[in-house]
């Protein structure tokens, strides 16, 4: 018995564990996409010129640093993990570490005016995918009587936690459409989105203070 | 004597935060072999072109993650290590840090006829080193009368678990032989098996639900 | 109640480990900007060549150990966490994990009397934004009469960990700004300064002993 | 009082979680000199080519294993830390983290008569400092009657371990020394040393079972 409720404790500590490490690398990883430029002389122009990658880094770090801080947030009201739970987790982490390569490709095309709007798309694209993978994997821990949550937990604050989380999918899903017919714009708004989540409010994924 | 208990369990404790380490980078790292293409127009074709990256990379994201849930869920069955267990688990950590290398051959070669059959024969063989190094810790673990498990364990689990993790080991040595006559074939079924794998059932690595 | 508890204590907890994960990654990136030279002949000159980027991977190894090590003893006196704290965590490592680049641009171009300011400015520039992200961070957790430290702490000991935090971003702006004239005896300051933190002292960041 | 446990406690806990972190990238990023090579036809010969990147690949990964064992070993007799124990551990990682670029040194030069004693001498010296630093880091923790040691250990113990990590730097400092008349024979006995070391037994660092 106390075995038992010894395994199904790690249990939790081990997959915050691996996805801390998951989160922590990605996160990482981004500054590999901002590269030392090699010019015979003007370094400081240079330098300055690399702003969409000191911006994509900013934005995609910030990106998964707010998810880190809602995974964490989640885990919270989780106690138990079963294998479809995992694996959701996993699908999830694939989305996350994933990030580095939509934040270079933008970077990277954001200044070729007739590129740019495939490379936001792109941007978004990984941007809706980190949003639903993330609700489900909520929906799934609530699921069936909340069968992996704390126990006791108060109904209302669960439900109030998916509404919250069901904002993030639309937002980017518009954000996305919009990056068809307006790609910079889609840019800032992703950009503005994320500096707003790291605002503590009762509007966005953040919202309940712990 | 509570000095002796503390140690043998920090001894698991360190070993499993050391793989969700190498785990956790190994995963992560598989994103480096997606990289942003250089084109100056047709960037949206450019990134459809890349599809054996975007495959490769959920693939072996994928078999890695498997991996570590399997990882984790062997051990919760264990409790003690020796120095040949941590060799042993070292040596299982090689091969899946080095996951990357053929899954970037396979998306570098899968479209060039007369390569891919070399490609595909060396992702089987990392495959096929993968399983074995799973069964060869999972066996020292449970032999001279579990000596590294936690105790009290029902022997017909323990029997369960080697009986199923033996399959492993089978299927990838199948599939891999399968690679030097049809590896397109081959390379189609370790992505299905993956994927299979994923589902929870009681034919598989991940079969006995915690 | 007992969950809460709970709650607030792996707060701390995960925070540290993701934490310590930036940290070890963003330290054991800057290997990859020592790279293996390519010549036919003469490969000891080559590597004897190489100087910059061993001071470089030094200095920059020892800066963000010494950071890992005062972020390591901050979080000895701290106890809760909330959302604002999360963010300017996230917002420090976000200047730890970008040291690799200033790094690699000193290295790249200490050679290059023209260009070696900018170089210098750059690295003295993330220098500053490091030691004032970690005020930021500690001003905050003490803030609001110490709502996020470990109860009970003498006030005194707080204030006397203020003072010496306030020391580096003082020191670091000096040191900036004498870039502008003499880039070379402000990376060595830079260097020397380092140095002088792994020293156990009253008059550094890390004074007082544990 | 229980304050200054737990900090005491947690003390050694980060120290160890920052540490193998270090370690599992140190360790995971050897693949990253493993590259796939670019070829027309002829791949099977090509990746046969490549066999001084696998041997460097298990050599520096099993290195950094068995450290990474003694490491953990060692800390099982370790119970506080102080402020030149933290730079000592720094200093330690600083060469840990070292390894892959001597490795792909080793790599790239093995077959380019020339040039390879430079290439063995590199690796023999890193191979020497990973040993010193292993060794002071142990002295120091044991210095001034065991201050860091957990408490009522065994002094013929201690002594024991002392004599055994005192092994280490011989050996490499031997090997290095005969890389500079005997290059590839250095370089042979470099790899079967650490094969020697993946075995329990007791003349070896690992000697002591635990």
């Amino acid at each position: 018995m106390a075995e038992g409720n010894r395994a199904a404790e790690s249990d939790t500590g081990r997959l915050e564990t691996f996805s801390d490490g998951v989160f922590a690398i990605a996160i990482t990883l981004l500054i590999l996409d901002v590269r030392v430029p090699h010019v015979e002389s003007g370094l400081g122009s240079a330098l300055l010129h690399l702003w969409p990658n000191y911006v994509g880094y900013v934005v995609s770090f910030l990106t998964i640093g707010v998810l880190w801080i809602n995974h964490h947030r989640m885990f919270r009201l989780i106690r138990r993990t079963d294998h479809t739970f995992l694996v959701l987790n996993t699908l999830f982490l694939l989305v996350v570490a994933f990030v580095p390569f939509p934040t270079a490709l933008v970077a990277e095309y954001i200044r070729v005016p007739s590129e740019r709007t495939v490379a936001a798309v792109a941007y978004g694209l990984t941007g809706c995918a980190l949003a639903v993978m993330f609700n489900v994997l909520w929906r799934y821990a609530a699921s069936r009587d909340h069968h992996l949550l704390v126990d006791g937990l108060d109904r209302e604050v669960v439900r109030q936690s998916t509404r919250q989380y069901t904002f993030g999918p639309i937002v980017y899903a518009v954000l996305t459409v919009l990056a068809l017919f307006a790609p910079l714009v889609s840019l800032t708004l992703f950009a503005a989105l994320v500096v707003f989540y790291t605002f503590p409010s009762r509007f966005n994924l953040s919202g309940t203070e712990a």
